[in-house]
């Protein structure tokens, strides 16, 4: 990918401050806790995938071609930093998700994960690097994770990455498309969910069952593109494409198999049935599943002090659902639903709350943006 | 209400078989356990309300405007039942909901919920009347529960009837809209769910607080359309009209406070705030809540053989939301939600398992049917 050469020209002319716009202000959408206005803060980002906040309030997105940004409260774009990994950007491939060490304040770290271009395919890597402190470019990046083996394929990258209270980092990849049948087979590294160490290698506590790869958390997954941990209890809860009718919320815990592609409530686009039914003996169940399928992306329980009514609910982009969902939950239990932005005709790729306790989206578009969140005025 | 007096002649006059319309036999809708097929059973029904199937497989089903007809599985209605109640047929008022009592084969009791006209106003009321040999007939009927106080409102009258294990039967019962802060209180029958004898009179076993009515079994309900026992265990399953953006699912337990209008995911139609928020101590949460709002009516667990992968889904017709929510459950958690006859474009007041094991649904309407959903051929 060479458009990134282009990229600091296009940056200077992309850095309209478009949270002013009066079109965009005016847009408001009903909910639960009153009207909601979504407010463009930045525009001009292609395909953006992952967002993560600084501690000075700016953002971090990736481009799905292969770019790395700052973006400024005032919807300011940096030029794109340097050093960023080569992706495979093509169909779902590209530069994904992006999110801060536990200790960046101290030590810059961030780490992203990619379409990485191999001999003979691709997969699903993680790299750790240093943002210098101008922000402008990535020092001393290493792969601390090759999803293996190497697939020629531009589909089903997973590749949410979620840090736990224990300092391993959870890395989804998914099931590459032609590949379900090895979401399966815990030799590969193919429909799982990865937990490492924030320098490579498994973590002494990770299942490593007879015939597991070291670095497998769990397995049979599709393609998990919504992760968060629960702010409470600290567990994983993703959200996952399904097969068409069966996109799921989990709660992978250690060692265990969520089924796919045996079990599932999807079938196949094509209307063909998919494995062996909705249940078997030593496969989870879903917490929960959509049918239609929404195409979930990105994932985040809300902790803010904005709309206290909606302390730990899950929210969750969709894609395909061009609408924000909020899952009420109650332990390991969702107990409502309620769709949100529904006529705001956006596919939302990432979900993250901010600083300010409002929420911030993604769309997942040529020209994207970034779009905040909040009570209507 | 004087047009039962034309219906013999118009029920010989839309006696047509439906099922045999090519137009109703092309419909096919996707769902999880391939495509289905709705078909026309019956039409010419004025907004029926309420369905129950007779032991030789024809139904009863009532007409909001005070109607009560048997339907042939070849879609000829008879001619109106004669001796039903009167009714205030106006607004959400009428003849409501029919249920057979559990020994129907040997004393052909039947129970009737509606709108009982009475001085000062109205309120939902129960029947029990013996059907006649040949059909044609209630004869013997008494009242059996009165809705007190009386109000004069043309809404939220509740009204599904079921019969739990022990013989007693579950009378839903709304808030009148205009008096939905009396939902909290236990000394009327204002948004409650009620527990009788089926001769009339509390069972012994109902909670009789301190201050409750003797025949109420739990408080705090808006308007229940839709209610079903859950086939492994028994347990009351409720399907609660919200506010807007508050639908609910419940398990209503004896003695407990299920907190409309103090605790709500809804808000006023108006946009207004209602009640303390969505979480109260001594209040009950819902299972699962809809948001924004489905209007559900109608509920049935489903247990036939045609379908075995929806064993135990719990089937909510939607009125306002034009469909039909199949949602899996475990224990009492909703795990799934599957949207079916999303484009059929019909209200759906009620849902049923007929003894074949195919559902079936009623559609609210002026010309309203009876709707057969099969697997496509």
């Amino acid at each position: 990918m060479h458009r990134s050469l282009l990229a600091p020209a296009l940056g200077a002319f992309l850095s309209l401050p478009a949270a002013m716009s009066p079109a965009s202000a005016q847009q408001r959408f009903p909910s639960s806790v009153g009207d909601l206005a979504v407010e463009t803060v930045a525009s001009g980002l292609e395909n953006p995938w992952g967002l993560a906040f600084l501690p000075d309030g700016r953002m971090l997105v990736t481009e799905r071609p292969g770019r790395l940004r700052l973006v400024a409260g005032d919807g300011k774009l940096s030029a794109p930093i340097t050093g960023v990994p080569s992706v495979t950007g093509r169909g779902q491939g590209g530069l994904l998700d992006v999110t801060l060490d536990p200790n960046f304040a101290q030590n810059r770290l961030i780490y992203l994960s990619f379409a990485e271009p191999r001999a003979g395919g691709n997969g699903t890597s993680v790299a750790r690097a240093r943002l210098n402190e101008r922000g402008t470019a990535l020092e001393g990046m290493s792969v601390i994770f090759r999803q293996m083996p190497t697939i020629n394929s531009n589909m089903h990258f997973g590749s949410r990455l979620v840090f736990d209270r224990t300092g391993a980092l959870f890395v989804t990849v998914g099931d590459r498309y032609s590949q379900r049948d090895q979401a399966q087979n815990p030799a590969n590294h193919i429909g799982k969910v990865i937990r490492i160490r924030p320098e490579g290698g498994a973590p002494a506590d990770n299942p490593k069952k007879q015939g597991w790869q070291t670095e497998i958390w769990s397995i049979g997954h599709r393609n998990v593109q919504g992760a968060a941990l629960h702010p409470d209890t600290g567990q994983l809860w993703t959200a996952e494409h399904g097969a068409r009718g069966g996109d799921e919320v989990n709660t992978p815990k250690a060692g265990l198999n969520y089924g796919w592609p045996v079990v599932t409530y999807g079938i196949d686009y094509s209307g063909a049935k998919i494995g062996e039914g909705t249940t078997k003996a030593g496969m989870e169940q879903p917490l929960f599943y959509w049918d239609p399928s929404i195409a979930p992306s990105g994932a985040a329980f809300y902790t803010g002090p904005v709309w206290p009514a909606w302390k730990n609910s899950l929210f969750v982009g969709a894609l395909a659902g061009q609408m924000l969902i909020r899952l009420s939950t109650q332990g390991e239990t969702v107990t409502g639903e309620e769709r949100l932005l529904t006529t705001l005709g956006e596919r939302i790729r990432d979900v993250r709350q901010g600083p300010d306790g409002f929420l911030y989206l993604l769309s997942d578009a040529a020209d994207g943006k970034v779009l905040r969140v909040r009570p209507a005025r």
